[in-house]
Formats: C-alpha cells, structure tokens, sequence
C-alpha cells in the first residue's frame, strides 16, 4: 500500500488531514513534518511546500497541487523527474466562476457609486447600460477562465479571451499570443485576469497594459479584476492609473504580499474591492476525493491528467 | 394615421419622445399635459399616468405600460374596456437577471461581512460553501423570475420558484398556490421577489413570511431580495427580522414610498443594499421599438401580445 505525505503551509491542514485519511482507502497519510522514513514516501500531496523538501524524498512518484496554480511549487530547484498534477476541478471551477461573474456585475453595475449614494441618503439612478454593450475580457483561458467566460456569456455581456495558444469556444472571441494582446486589451472594458503566474506573466498587470484598455467604454474607464496570482500586478502601477483615471475601479483578490500587509493603500481605496485571496478557495470536502482519484488511476498504470508542463511553469 | 398619447410622470420624457417620433412612421406623438384634441388619441403610452386620464380619451384603442409592471395604472377606477398591455421586452428582462444574479450572488459570497473586513484592515478567509449549498427561492415565475431561474442554476444554485399557477422549467422545482408556499419557504436561503402588485400579494413580504423561510441553511440565516415593488414589502417588519437574526441581509430596490425618505432606517442599515428602483430601468432606447411594433400588429388586425388580465391585476 502506498503512503501519502501531506504538506500544507498557510492553511489548516486538520480537515485535509482527516479527509485524506477517511477516504485514502487505507494508504498512509502522514502531515508534514512528521516525514517519518522519507524513503516511504510515495504521494506529496502540497501547498506551498517548503524548499527543498522533494529532493529529500528518494522514491517519490508524483506531486500533486492542492490548490489551482503550481506557483507555490514550481520555483524550487531542487524538483525531482516525477509528474507535477495540477487540479483541475468543478467545484473550485463553479467558485472561480462565481468571484467572476460577481465582481464583473459589481462593476457594471456601479455598485461602488450606489454604495456611496446610499451612505449619503441619495436617490439618483441614472441610465444604466446594459451587458451587451459592455465588453470583458478574460486573461488566460484555461478551465477557469473558459467557465467564467460562459457565465458571462449567458448573462448577456461581450466576451473575449486572450492565451497564449488559441482557443476556439462558442460566442467567445479569442486572441492569442504576445501579437495579439494589444487588440484584446483595446476592445476591454472589464479586465479580468486568471493567468498563471510564470516568469513570462510575472508583472504583466502593468501602467502600460492598463494604458491598452479602451477608452471609449460605456463605463467611463476600464475596470481590473484579478483573480490570478499577486504576482502578476504591479501595485504602484494600479494605484496611479486608479489615481489618474485609467482605472475606474478594481477587484483584487490577490496581492504581492499576503496576507495583505495592514498599511496598505488598498485597504481604504474608494474603488477597490479588497477579498482576502478566497476567489476560488481549496476545499477538502471536495478536492480530496479528486486527488485520491488520480492516484488510483496512477496505481492502475493509468495515465495521470493534469500534467504541468515544466518549460511553461503551468 | 393614428395618434400616440405619451404620459410619463416621475422620469424625463424628452427621451422617450424623441423616440417615438424618430421610429414613429408618422404617427402624431403628443406629449401629455399637451393633448391637443382628446377624440384624437389612438394609443396612449404611459407610466404613472394621473387618475380619471382614461374617462378623457374618447377613441383610445389601447393602453401600454411603459415599465415592467402595470400597479401604476391599474387602480385607476375609470379605466376604460380596451386592452391593457404590459411590457415584456428582452432588454428589461436581462437587466433584471443582472441585478438579481449580483443580489444573490453578494448574499452567498457574504460581500457585506468582507467589506466591513476590509475597512478594518482583516484579511480572514472564513470557509465559503459552494452555490451547489445554497438554496434560491423565486416568488414571481414570470417572464423576469423564469429568466432569472435559469441563470442562477447555470452558476449552480439550487432554485425553486412559486407562482400562482404551476410552472415547469427545467432543473427549478416549482411550488404554486397557497397551499404550497410554506414549503417553498422552509427550503429557501435566498428569498427573490419579483411578483407583481396586486391586492393579493401586497403586503406580503412580511414578518410572518420571513420566519417561515428555512433556519438550517449554510449561510447562517436566509437574505431578502425585493426588485418586484414596494407595496409587496412591510418595511418594519423587514427592519425587525433584521435586528432580531430572523433575516441576515436584505437588497431593496423598491420602497413603500420612493424615493425613499432621508428618514428612512435602510440607508444607513449594515445589512441592507438599498438600490433607486433600478433593477430593471425602462430604457427608451430599447423599448419604443417594441410598443411600437405592438401598435403596427394592431393597426394590422393582428392580435396584441401580453394583455393583462384585469381580475388578476397583471
């Protein structure tokens, strides 16, 4: 029977812990850092692992990813030759897409200015613009950004996607590739990014990408909503076109620094929505059985899904 | 040629006007108090028309409601026996799904409890259950509630709607008549009202109604969302289940009396999104062609569309 380490950092690892073992079908499920004889250790199972941890387990077979993304993991050099997973599941899918279709309304809907007039006592509705004159446009179309964009869709606004490689998906207009983006980004007027952070995305989310955006939008000035990692923003960078009007509003959900640090100007911005990093949260409730799913099929000499491709760092 | 009576009390008509004159086809358009010659009137167009109006327009062939709903105008006692025709536009419909999926969606997503969190500098990441978990209930399975049904089950809420007559809608449990309503109620977290005013269901958003709702629901207690009117609401008895836990949160978009008075409690209510009666705005631009459409089947003896049923009142 083959024995599973959990690694978890920043979480609470009990629930993944007890769920792991409740449906682990009598493998051994070991919390790191009680590795026991590293030479057992078949699974890693991790969110943010320590450093150098997977160099010290000779006879591993496979990592998986406990949330969406691999960043947390990737950067470590001492990765050994086995099978990076990353997960891919419906129900972190339906929570992404949730955040999105929630944050995108928020901004279409000016929320944020009848907030305002609320507190101030102030019956005003001016014309509202409906969704189909207003165009989002989703960075990265992967599962993630692909749900979303169909949600979207449905509701009734003007979508188009931008990856790396082209995409083909019904009603969606798709962009791809560095040549493309400035055309994306010219007919955006709600920005949302679900990339993965890579040394190629790493401060994509720039003054200069913001500048891109359109200008002629029913909204008066484009909107930022991501929902990736922190490290594709330049903070100072949405401040100022926040400040100067570049921006009229921006969701953030992700943060160079987390937890956000307490004197940042984020925090009492006017326009933006601060969540703290819960768009897509990582539920054991659902994510264990998925996980233990590929292992089974691995130990059936099956081929594991949701291989990372190293050279892509996704 | 015929003659179109415009009445529009409580917004800017100059809109609506120049409207009916440019997509006209040569029809006279009056704009009321200026009727000119009473026996010349046609068709008249109109939103919160004064009482007694009607008695005055001795050739009038039809009356269109320029709002969703038609309470304004259905009181008045000296209605004349020519059709009443409501609005059913597919602009005013997507505008009202927009603004319920948002409502649902900030209730489930519990944005009041992370603004306040972001106002105080916390960044806590609480588990969120998934929409899969949380129960809509929809009072009102017209037009606008069908609509709305369907998008909240495509981000994967589970929905139920009640109506007066029994409807089928695919993947809504449907619940209809008195004798049903209470169980409607004890499985709905997320209670949405978009029924019309009639003398049957005016005040029936009451205190009674939310203690019925369901106690054993994941986001704690169940949340309110009124975008249909406000005579349908008992506004203190909302205020009450607010402040005693009956209801955890309530989106208001319609009032007793609007605009609602600076005195009113809801403004500055920590649980209350308190919206101008813009759910679903009439916009001219899209709207005139569709009335006008109307009149054109009429003049051609073809049968009008969505003509209300007086005893019902809707």
């Amino acid at each position: 029977m083959s024995t599973i380490l959990l690694v978890i950092a920043g979480w609470d690892p009990e629930a993944w812990l007890a769920r792991f073992r409740a449906l682990g079908g009598g493998r051994e499920v070991r919390l790191w850092p009680d590795v026991g004889d590293p030479a057992n250790i078949d699974y890693a199972c991790v969110w943010k692992p320590p450093a150098g941890l997977f160099a010290t387990l000779p006879c591993l077979r496979a990592i998986f990813s406990l949330g969406a993304g691999v960043d947390h993991l990737i950067e470590d050099v001492a990765l050994p030759a086995v099978p990076i997973v990353r997960i891919v599941d419906s129900n972190l899918t339906r929570r992404m897409t949730e955040y999105v279709v929630l944050h995108v309304l928020l901004h279409h809907r000016r929320m944020k200015l009848y907030e305002a007039q609320q507190h101030a006592r102030q019956w005003r509705d001016d014309i509202e613009r409906p969704a189909s004159e207003v165009r989002v446009g989703i960075l990265g179309m992967g599962v993630l950004g692909r749900a979303a964009a169909e949600a979207l869709v449905q509701i009734g606004f003007r979508v188009a996607g931008w990856s790396r490689s082209r995409k083909s998906i019904p009603g969606v207009e798709t962009f791809a590739g560095k040549t493309e983006l400035r055309r994306f980004l010219a007919r955006t007027d709600i920005l949302v990014c679900m990339l993965p952070l890579t040394p190629a995305t790493r401060g994509l989310l720039s003054y200069d990408l913001f500048r891109g955006l359109a200008r002629d939008g029913v909204l008066g000035a484009p909107a930022l909503i991501n929902a990736g990692r922190g490290g594709l923003q330049v903070e100072v960078d949405i401040l100022r076109a926040l400040d100067d009007g570049t921006l009229i509003g921006a969701s953030l959900d992700v943060f160079e620094t987390e937890p956000l640090p307490p004197a940042s100007p984020f925090w009492t911005h006017a326009k933006v929505y601060v969540t703290p990093h819960n768009a897509a949260q990582s539920d054991p409730q659902a994510l264990v059985a998925n996980v233990l799913a590929q292992i089974e099929r691995h130990e059936r000499g099956l081929p594991l899904e949701h291989i990372i491709d190293r050279k892509l760092g996704y």
